[in-house]
Parts: C-alpha cells; sequence; structure tokens
C-alpha cells in the first residue's frame, strides 16, 4: 500500500465530520491527494447494508446480527473504497473503522472484545491504520453540544448512559491500541485542527 | 431448550426440501409438533438480508462480506425462528445451517473455516444441532437431477467445479463434526425417507 490511511473516531457530537473537513482542506492547499470516506458508505453493497442497520423497523435486530452486518459493510467499503485509494498511493481519511465497533457494539452493548476482533479479522489483519485519532471530548459534553439534554426524556438518559459506557470504551482502547492518539479537543475547532495537522506532519503522515 | 433441532444439508438438488416434507408428514401422522423453516429467512431482517446476498447487482461482494452476510442472517433467524420454537418444545427442521457456510464460503470459494467457525461461533455454541443430516449424493448427480449438464456450458462447467468442491467439502466437515450423519440417498425418495426416520427414531430424536 503507498497511501497512508487516517482514521477519526470519537463519540456522537465529538466533531469527527468537521475536522475531517478542515484536515481536507489543509491537504488540499498542499497538494496532497486524498479521498474521505466514512462506514458504512461506499458502494451500492455497503449502502445497502447501511440501510437495513438503520431502519426504524428493525427494532428488533440481535446485538450479534448487528456487528456482523457492521463487519459485512467494512470487508465491502474496505474492497471498493480503501483499498484501491491506498493503492493509487492517495491518503484515505475516514470517518470510523473498528474501533466504533468496538466501543459501541462492545463496551455500549456488552459484546465481547475477543467476538468483534474476530469477526473484523481481516480488517485488523490487512488494514490496520496508520493513525487512529481519537476526538477526545467527554460524552456528557459531546451529547450536549450535539442535541441538548432534557433530564426528563427517558431515552435521552437511556442514550446518556450507553454514550458513557461507549466513551469509557475508548478510553480502553487507547490503552489496548497503539495506533490509537487522544486528540484534546476542549479548544476552538480551529486549534484542535491545528492540532492534528502538526500531529500527522510531526509523525510524517502527511508531507511538510 | 426442550426442543430437538434437526438440520438437513447437501448439494443443490440432493432432495431436501422433499426430504422435510416427508418427514414432516411423518411426524404430523405421529402428532410431533414441530416446525419447518429454512437459512436465511424468518424475519423481516433476514429476508433483507437474504436479498442483498442474492441480488444479481451484487456481483462484485467479497467473499467475506458475503459469509459475514449470511452469519448475521442466521443469528438473526436462531433468535426470531429457532429459540421460540425450541423453547415451547417443538422439534425444528432446518433448511440448511453453518455447514453449508463451511461447505459453500469455505470449501467452494475458499475461506478459511477457521474465520468462518469464528464469525459463527454464537451458532456454534448456543445452537449445535441435535443431528446434521447430509443428503449424499455426488454433486454430478445432484447438478444433472435438477439442471440438466451441458458439456458447452462455460458457467455450467464452472458450476460444476464449484459443486464439486463443495460436495468433497461436506464429505470433510462430516469427519470433523460428529453431529453429521451421511444419508445415502441413491434409492427412491420414499426409500431414503424410511432411512431418515427409522435413523431419528433409532437416536431418539422422534418419538415412536
Amino acid at each position: 500500500m503507498k497511501g497512508k490511511f487516517i482514521v477519526f473516531e470519537g463519540c456522537e457530537g465529538a466533531g469527527k465530520s468537521t475536522q475531517m473537513r478542515l484536515l481536507s482542506e489543509y491537504m488540499t492547499a498542499k497538494g496532497i491527494s486524498h479521498i474521505l470516506t466514512r462506514e458504512p458508505g461506499g458502494s451500492d453493497i455497503s449502502e445497502s447494508i447501511r440501510r437495513i442497520i438503520l431502519d426504524g423497523k428493525n427494532s428488533d435486530m440481535t446485538d450479534e446480527c448487528e456487528a456482523l452486518l457492521y463487519a459485512a459493510a467494512r470487508a465491502q467499503h474496505l474492497a471498493d473504497t480503501v483499498e484501491p485509494a491506498l493503492l493509487r498511493g492517495e491518503t484515505v481519511l475516514c470517518d470510523r473503522y473498528i474501533f466504533s465497533s468496538f466501543a459501541y457494539q462492545g463496551y455500549g452493548r456488552g459484546l465481547s472484545l475477543s467476538f468483534l476482533e474476530e469477526i473484523n479479522a481481516f480488517a485488523l489483519k490487512k488494514f490496520m491504520p496508520d493513525i487512529v485519532l481519537f476526538l477526545d471530548i467527554p460524552s456528557e459534553n459531546a451529547f450536549e453540544r450535539k442535541h441538548g439534554a432534557d433530564p426528563d426524556d427517558r431515552m435521552e438518559q437511556a442514550g446518556s448512559a450507553f454514550h458513557a459506557r461507549v466513551y469509557h470504551g475508548y478510553k480502553e482502547l487507547l490503552r489496548l491500541y497503539p495506533q490509537m492518539t487522544a486528540v484534546d479537543c476542549s479548544g476552538t475547532k480551529y486549534e484542535t485542527s491545528a492540532k492534528i495537522a502538526a500531529l500527522l506532519e510531526e509523525r510524517g503522515l502527511i508531507g511538510r
């Protein structure tokens, strides 16, 4: 693979798409060819799988089924979108990857990490990112930033507890996967973006 | 689980649906409550996944994606259809199961058995059938029985080679999984059905 594979991870509302856009603008200004992509997405097949996962009618989907569908969409997205770009020598900026499965389906829903690692073995072995940027903002702040929080809303409260487990999960993953790096997002979006660009340059992942 | 879980496996054209129907008639006559089901199927979710797998437009689907989609549909089918019937004390007659994934995606397409076992770990651990009836008819005979064979047709020849690998795979699986039993299908469908009923009674899987 000639291109670099850069993944953005984080809780809802952490600012992943904003930071990806700012990094993309920075790379374009430097003339570094790259693509922006997200999971699950890309091909018709991944989009079809995405529709099943997100369809509100499918509320009785089992956790195992959900995790396997994400892994299936990931396998297809890697083959259709990520691998061809890396082979062309382009940098891939990807919104979410296996670490979202570990954080959401593992720590969030309670599936075992070893099961999730096994069903994602092809991704772990062949497509480990060069760096995983975890946009670190505590889940309660992220949740407020995005939705506002309503203490009387049962669903939002369930949501908060779930997202707190996910945030805790990401913190554990930082200890398990050396590719993961936490990025402090307490400043403005421009300060965070400057931090990310400096980090990637320091690691030799985007040209100076 | 109070009910028995009986799986039918075999190549295309081996006569699985005919034998399931004949066994069902036999069990009905004996007053044994049971359901007939097939993979992937059952709920809306499994049917949606089935449509993606079978959609002719999705010809660039990767082998990993296909195997993961089958496993996802299986997880949902177990939860929606198989487990509730077994808990009600009904016998489940199921057309295809994990052994089809091993034979078709493993021996047929070349994915590793260990990967397939891992992504189907929930099924192997919690829902191992009481017996797996492999309807044994060499793939070339089965293929002819169902389609007729045209030696000048490139696709049918590719099909034959693939199905020969699948048949060989089932033979290997018989050595690996003690739950699997080969049923000689060289006689008439009624002779085969009588053999199956006798075998199940001998094993105590259907009441006398």
